[in-house]
Order: C-alpha cells, then sequence, then structure tokens
C-alpha cells in the first residue's frame, strides 16, 4: 500500500470571505474542491490545469445561503461529479453520509455528518485536517437561525464529532471575516468563546440570542445552490 | 541536534489584501510576524498568546507603500525586536544582510537580498517554504516603479535566488488580490506570466509598461513605515 502525498490548497472569495480548497493527489492527477464559488470557475479550472490535475470531484459542505455553487458549472466543464449530504442540494450526483468515503486518487476524504449550522451540513475529514464548512468556524461557528439551523444539534455537531478529532487536527473552515485562515481543534476547544467554558444550554442561549439580520443573498442563493449553481445569474 | 517543528499561520488584511504570516517554533514557545499591518496589532497578538508564544522577532521585507507596518506598536508592547534590510526603515533594531540568519527558537530564517520591487526587498528562507514579500507574487510580480526600484534588479532576484531554491518550496507571497494563498517555485518557473519563456529584456519592457496608478497609501505609507508605523494614524 502506498501512502499518498496529499495537496492542499486555500482559495479564497473576498466578497463574501468564503473558503474554497483544492485536495488532490498529485501522483494519480486527480483533485477535488470542496465549496467552489461560481465567480471564480476561471481561476478555480486554471489552477486545476497548471497543476496538471483534472477534476474529479466537487464537495460540498451544505447549501450555502451568501454565495453561489460552481458545482453544477465545474461539473458541465470537466464532467465531475459533485457530492453533497443526503439533505442537501437534490441535484448532486453523489448523496453522502456519515461515514462515507470519497477517493480522490489514492486520498481518502470521509464525509462527517456535523448538522446543525443547516441540516444537511457536513465536514470533511483527510489525514491530519477537517473541512468544517460552517459547522466550526476559527473563534466562532456559523448561525443556526434558518435551513432547519439547530443550535442544540450544532453543539452536539461540534462537541462530539469535530472535537473528538485528535487536537493537532488542523481546521479549515468555510468562511472567516478577520483574515485568519486556518486553527486547529485543540485552539477550537480551548480558545473558542461560544463553545470554551459554556454548557450545551448556554451555548443555544448564546445562539439564540445573536439577532443577525438575514443573509443578503438566501432568497437567491438557497434556491440556485439546491440546483447546483446553474440557474442564471441574477445581476 | 534537535529538528524544530515549524509551525506558520498565513494572516490576511482584506483593505490592502496583504499577507502576514506568523512563524512559531512551538517546543520553544517563540514566534515572528512578517510584514504585520498595524490595523491587525490586537488580532496579530491575541493569536500569538492564544497559541501560548511570545513575540521574539518582527520581519518586514520591504518598506511597504500599501499599508501601515504593526512592527513598531509590536515591539512596543512585546519588546520584540525589528528587522529589515540594511536599506530599508532605519527604525529597526536588526539590519539583515543577505545570508543573515534568524533564530526564532530554533527554527532558522535565511534573509536572502531580492531587491528590485524596491531597493530594499527582502525574501525569507525556512525550510520548505519562502515569504517573498513582493518580489515574487502568485502568477506575478511586484511592480518596479518607485522606491528605486528597478526591473532588471527584479529579473535578477527572481530568476537567479528565488528560482534556484527547489522547485517544491512553496511560495508564500505578500499580496494576491485574487484570493490565491500559496504557489511554489516550479508552478512559478512553468506558470508566472511574466517570466515563463520571457528573456530578461523583454520582461524588463514589460514592466516598464505597466502604467500603474501611484499607490492610493504612498505618500503616507513609506514614511511611516521608515517610522516603523509608530507616526499617528492618518484619518
Amino acid at each position: 500500500m502506498t501512502l499518498a502525498i496529499m495537496m492542499i490548497r486555500q482559495l479564497f472569495d473576498q466578497e463574501t470571505s468564503t473558503y474554497t480548497y483544492l485536495i488532490a493527489d498529485p501522483a494519480a492527477g486527480a483533485a477535488a474542491l470542496i465549496d467552489p464559488v461560481r465567480e471564480h470557475v476561471e481561476r478555480d479550472l486554471q489552477l486545476v490545469h497548471e497543476l496538471d490535475l483534472t477534476l474529479t470531484h466537487v464537495l460540498e459542505t451544505h447549501v450555502h445561503a451568501d454565495h453561489v455553487t460552481a458545482a453544477g458549472l465545474l461539473r458541465e466543464r470537466t464532467g465531475a461529479r459533485t457530492h453533497a449530504s443526503a439533505a442537501g442540494a437534490p441535484c448532486v450526483d453523489v448523496q453522502l453520509r456519515h461515514g462515507d468515503v470519497v477517493r480522490v486518487g489514492d486520498v481518502a476524504i470521509t464525509a462527517l455528518a456535523t448538522p446543525g449550522h443547516t441540516d444537511d451540513s457536513l465536514s470533511f475529514l483527510v489525514p491530519g485536517a477537517v473541512f468544517t464548512g460552517d459547522a466550526l468556524l476559527i473563534r466562532g461557528c456559523g448561525r443556526a437561525d434558518f435551513q432547519n439551523g439547530d443550535p442544540g444539534q450544532l453543539h452536539d455537531s461540534i462537541t462530539r464529532v469535530l472535537f473528538a478529532l485528535p487536537p493537532e487536527t488542523v481546521v479549515y473552515p468555510g468562511h472567516d471575516y478577520k483574515g485568519r485562515t486556518s486553527s486547529t481543534i485543540g485552539e477550537e476547544q480551548r480558545w473558542n468563546p461560544r463553545l470554551a467554558g459554556k454548557s450545551r444550554d448556554e451555548f443555544i442561549a448564546l445562539m439564540n440570542q445573536l439577532g443577525l439580520p438575514p443573509p443578503r443573498h438566501l432568497a437567491v442563493a438557497v434556491p440556485a445552490n439546491r440546483a447546483c449553481g446553474t440557474t442564471p445569474v441574477a445581476s
């Protein structure tokens, strides 16, 4: 058995502070994109090309409310298969459940069900790192007040699933709004102000009183993302 | 001899698309910041604290024209020693020359003179990665039309100093404007549109006809940075 050398590249959308990730097995020439953003299809395909890779998989952590996915366009352009939770966008090729493994070349990506931000939220685990979508953010977490979000479920996802990972596991979030790019499970256990030293009930109370305005693009982004972003671009 | 385990954290300033880097030896509890931005002093010090580190060094790749450094404030707050090229800001504690080694705990950071964007531009080499400031950017390079910039010198710095590094060396640039976070020397040799397949004369001609507007904050940032950013904040 060979040990695959994994490549990870982090990409950013300044407009919505969204992170996209390229995960690749360079030896096999295979690549996956997690949470690609529609406005960056050309950038991301150019990178895949320049790294001598073929895009074989697109993975969605959840149906996003703040940006439109590039999944559908990438599927049309490359033939990549799109993946999301069974509770997520119905347009995808493969529905993932907790524990399902996606193989990108020899790199194994394990889907972890981490609902609570939305009911379809997945995290993706690779050796040494986890892509947490909007479940666990750096020193924060996703809101839980729309798309069947549930603060108690989010607490369970973070504390029972993600915090069960080794503390040195690198956390790659779906967003950051302060210019931070990664964290670790151990750091978030110790320093995440929404979780450290707080009970489940305190977390729920805190989340229920955030009083955030609705996401700017909710009404457009959610239906577009349920169609894998292949709807016409709204002006 | 022990092999230090090095930590690298990338931080971003959305306003000016500037990357700051934390380099640390966690076992020794020592950290350096490369190119910290004045607006992010609190964020960066909080991160240093939460990682149980002491900020011992601040390193500047050059006198920046687009943002004001946090170096002076960090020195006041932590006692960290500030470092820059001997051709750079006169306010620093330590003037670096090509080949000088800065030790952050057991992590050796080697200064490489890479002038051309400015006459004081340094890159910083650690095992497996190089922080290139504005000399080499991802699929680009810094402009060379002010602060004693020189396109021919920039070409020599990139092709003779940086491109002499192993191709797998990770490139961490001083900026990116398209949401890319890292590259490698090999990728830039092959795909950098300003350099790949172009002669030195073609590169100089290309740089001389860019016709860019002056940096927005040049008149404020350069004098502020020559004073390590300790001048009053302009409104």
